[in-house]
């Protein structure tokens, strides 16, 4: 059997260092891997292009703002809005308004546009329920969400003393 | 009665050339306005200065990004968000996905950080009942309710025929 018959093997790891995610139909998801590693993936870039395109990327962040919004484009708006929902929860709901909360993150890890990012969500508040008694409750869970994430991703955890200086006043 | 015993005008328009949008307890809205806006209409900064600010932040975008964000950056992560659960929303979703989904617009609506913004979308919500049956008749029903918005802003329509390539694939 030549090499030259064998089938391309999908690559695990993509120039981000991250490993690539593929849908559970086989073929890599759009919305969980970074843009450069689903264009090298696909074949649409070569890997010397995508290592390229990285390293333009990091020098202008905004030269990918047309296409489709990727992994990272998604986790960091949804953080923005959801750390913004917190930030104008109000300071002590009523059982209505909490209840409303607990169905809208319920859905929101439904919806979630990148399936691994959504399951890793929905174990997290199995195993955290979320707490929506107050704001600052309501602020600091989610803080604790996002820094489980942030653990994951190798970043640095943020103090969660800060969760109002660092989206709802930046003068607390 | 002299000119300084009057009260100070709270103004109307910030540098942005956008009115500045106030809570119901008449406070300058920190999720409603842009960030320079609300600095200069409490006080934080100068006019002179925010105008400064204002171009600064043309040529360097990522310059205010670790303040709380504000009404443009929560608009900007939201559509993101919301474009992209449309793109993995199935083709032909079952009647639960379409309820659910109903449910986290609604729920959407009642959360949305910027209050004014909430009210408009709820309004065209009313007007225009959120199309879920298909991926395709939510993703243009989304692009339409965007397009409203834009229209508000004085921003430029998109053409709602390429929503999926903006949103979802780029080779569509």
């Amino acid at each position: 059997m030549s090499s030259q018959n064998a089938p391309l093997k999908a690559p695990e790891v993509g120039i981000s260092g991250k490993k690539i995610v593929y849908d559970k139909d086989g073929k890599p998801c759009r919305t969980c891997n970074s843009l450069l590693d689903f264009q090298m993936v696909t074949g649409k870039i070569s890997p010397g292009a995508a290592v390229k395109a990285q390293q333009k990327l990091h020098q202008d962040p905004q030269s990918s703002t047309d296409f489709p919004p990727d992994v990272e484009q998604i986790g960091r708006s949804s953080w923005t809005l959801l750390h913004s929902i917190a930030a104008t929860y109000p300071e002590v709901p009523d059982s209505q308004k909490q209840q409303d909360l607990k169905q809208f993150l319920k859905l929101f890890g439904n919806f979630y546009p990148c399936w691994f990012c959504a399951d890793d969500f929905k174990s997290y508040m199995t195993k955290n329920e979320p707490k929506v008694s107050t704001q600052e409750d309501f602020g600091r869970w989610l803080c604790d969400a996002h820094n489980e994430v942030n653990v994951k991703l190798g970043k640095p955890k943020f103090d969660c003393n800060f969760w109002r200086r660092r989206w709802k006043d930046e003068n607390e």
